[in-house]
């Protein structure tokens, strides 16, 4: 066996893509495109503009669409199915799981999301319904109702017959669920126990009661934590004791994934399905809001600075050395808040800890104010060589740091108890409160002490 | 089947035990052990601070032991093996699975880590080298050496029985791995092979050459991305076409919780796999570096504000706007540059994209840049009843956006050539931009046209 180096040959392959599209070349790009797997097709179509994107998307054979649309992230999802007519739309929706289906329908315009409803099977539009009646972000939705099911009464040797005249099973099947006749879930027979007993005995002898099976409504935060907790593969899912279907790794592979672009990018007021190359208006759309909640925060701290104008009037090193205290509050605050976000992500802080860890990031912030306050003050003293400004700017920053330590604690489970995502909004509202009191007590204290 | 809120049920579990380790109670607390799976216990070790956990630890079982120690996060794992004597990881590294024990051992004290070594199996010591030998994050330390190898030359009804008479499986196994007598990996025979196929069969004719299998030095987010792109389960791991080992999706799981955790916290100083509850010495530490490294940059941008002292001694209007040029710029670069990290850490950002990348994120700053001038521009006009000081600060918002924009597309380009992640010190670089041009381009404007 070779080896390869899979992201250097798809890098090659990509520098070969682009010079195909730009050469408008669809002969030598569509042999390259019939080397590829869907995935690797579905990254190529996330790293491109839009006008590469298209012709590369007509280019690809259309008994891809279903696969490619079900990888790609939302987004990109939806510019590709803009360049999809009725028909195209229609057939890659035939060969689609229903999970994945229920995804793409909900993106659709209403008269091409009727007409594909219209071309499913009896069968399937009642999976779909029942997939689509369970809220987003639950099992339920993301569920795959392809599972393989079998009765307890049966003999190991009548599975594995069953099985053969099957001759294909649902992908990542790594066990059968067992069913009694009105559909209600008794347990799961792994394939170790499948191949390991004797073929005489009965399913109910070796089946395994299933501990960790999934209400359909349980978010998808939750599935992803029973997923990493008791290191499932794959989980069954029901609804009032009744086998619905099925919840694979894959699918938890991308909440998990989703959930850390959204920490990332909602903290810089951002979708985590943004699509890089999403055209500008937008972009800009999106992001301008972002930039008028900063303004806000931003006009507050400057009023703060307008109550001191006299003060600054006489001392202006006062404006050269007041943005070093607001921005070091700032910085000790985001530390805090970063732990405390995450903590609170994975579920490790409660009631009986708060204390604990309040009581740490104060001792931190005492320490840490201490001892860059004396490193701030020389540096002040030396600089302007008074030493009031000194002893003035050193006590802002214990102060700062102190207060930025508390903030970053009490600010995002204030939020998270408001139902805020503290991910989205915290970090806004943390730089406000250091900003502020930076300012207020760096300049209040020099109003007193520094002014005669 | 009884409907369970999983996290409710751990959560007032979790009140239970916080109650018996407050009250010293290892007999009710030994109770509610036993009724845990080791990843909850793990989950429940996390979230302790010191004392609480070194009781908790102490009536865990130790037949646990070596399940929890391969759960927890690393900076935890340590401070529980400080807890252990010989006895007790010698014990419990007996049962660990090769991989689990290669990052274990790493932790050990010198003594400790030989004593452990002289007691493992000639053959468990020799996977453990094969493992070691492999540089940290890659796939051939990740790797576990538990799988079932098959020749290609039996029939499925032989392996069947070989199964059978073996009684038990590795974890998730979702194939069987064909290998010849010198230990080449040949492909694999799934599952779905081996129970839908007549066992009259031959192994050779029914499995499947694999595409990808890994080498044992791909790094482990070359793996991840692997995993991510063709939804693989698992993968085998060879060196120089000789089988070594599989990876799982479970492993994968966590390298992408890494990772993400990677992201959020280096960005603000810290380390992914920070001890919530680590002792304040070790935490303040870690933190004190970061405010160094941006005490710098804050003594750098005040350092510019104070080249302009006279300008501000006379209009000190200016000290209270300049710290909106400043944050502004400072927002709309973050969100370019999130956006950036995230598009080269997904490996969508390539040569041939950067260039339109570019262009749509300056034209964005562009369009943003004079929308907020004028409405910034209009509030200082009002606010201080100077024209003027509303054209400086709009000119100055305009200059700072675009070049937020162009820094934050160039900067984690730039880092990321140089071989440092843009993850961990773009933001400290591009504020620092945005800070010093942003009081550059005001002060300086304002020294030109508003001073004569």
């Amino acid at each position: 066996m070779q080896e390869l180096n899979t992201s250097t040959v798809l890098n090659t392959m990509r520098d070969d893509v682009f010079d195909a599209i730009e050469k408008r070349d669809a002969v030598f790009l569509k042999t390259i495109i019939n080397q590829l797997h869907p995935g690797e097709l579905a990254d190529l179509l996330e790293s491109m503009p839009p006008k590469a994107r298209s012709f590369f998307w007509e280019n690809v054979p259309s008994e891809l669409d279903a696969d490619i649309l079900a990888e790609v992230q939302d987004e990109v999802r939806a510019t590709l199915i803009t360049d999809m007519n009725h028909a195209e739309i229609i057939s890659a929706a035939a060969t689609m799981e229903v999970d994945d289906l229920a995804e793409v329908i909900e993106d659709l315009p209403g008269d091409m999301r009727s007409a594909v409803e219209d071309s499913l099977s009896e069968s399937i539009r009642e999976k779909l319904e029942t997939n689509l009646s369970f809220e987003e972000n639950t099992a339920g939705r993301l569920m795959s109702t392809d599972v393989v099911t079998i009765r307890p009464d049966v003999k190991l040797e009548t599975v594995i017959r069953y099985l053969r005249r099957r001759g294909s099973l649902p992908e990542h099947t790594s066990g059968f669920f067992i069913i009694d006749r009105e559909g209600r879930y008794l347990g799961k027979l792994t394939i170790e126990a499948l191949v390991t007993h004797n073929d005489e005995e009965l399913v109910e002898d070796v089946m395994q009661p299933d501990s960790h099976c999934l209400e359909a409504t349980t978010t998808v935060h939750e599935v992803a934590q029973m997923f990493e907790r008791y290191s499932l593969i794959s989980a069954a899912v029901v609804d009032q004791g009744k086998l619905l279907g099925r919840i694979t790794i894959d699918d938890v592979l991308d909440i998990i994934r989703d959930k850390a672009d959204h920490a990332l990018m909602r903290g810089v007021g951002l979708d985590e399905s943004e699509d890089l190359f999403a055209p500008v208006s937008f972009s800009a759309k999106k992001r301008t809001i972002w930039l008028a909640i900063n303004l806000v925060t931003a006009f507050l701290a400057a009023w703060v600075i307008g109550i001191f104008e006299t003060t600054i009037d006489k001392i202006v090193a006062l404006a050269i050395l007041m943005p070093i205290v607001a921005s070091m509050g700032g910085i000790a605050g985001s530390q805090t808040l970063t732990i405390t976000i995450r903590g609170l992500s994975l579920n490790l802080i409660t009631g009986p800890n708060i204390f604990w860890l309040a009581r740490k990031e104060f001792a931190i912030g005492v320490i840490n104010g201490f001892i860059w306050a004396i490193v701030i003050a020389l540096l002040a003293w030396g600089w302007f060589g008074d030493i009031g400004i000194g002893l003035v700017i050193g006590t802002a920053i214990i102060i700062n740091l102190i207060v930025a330590a508390i903030s970053g604690i009490a600010i995002p489970l204030v939020l998270n108890r408001l139902g805020i995502d503290p991910a989205v909004s915290g970090a806004v509202v943390l730089t406000t409160v250091t900003d502020v009191v930076g300012f207020m007590s760096f300049l209040g204290l020099a109003s007193i002490y520094l002014i005669n």
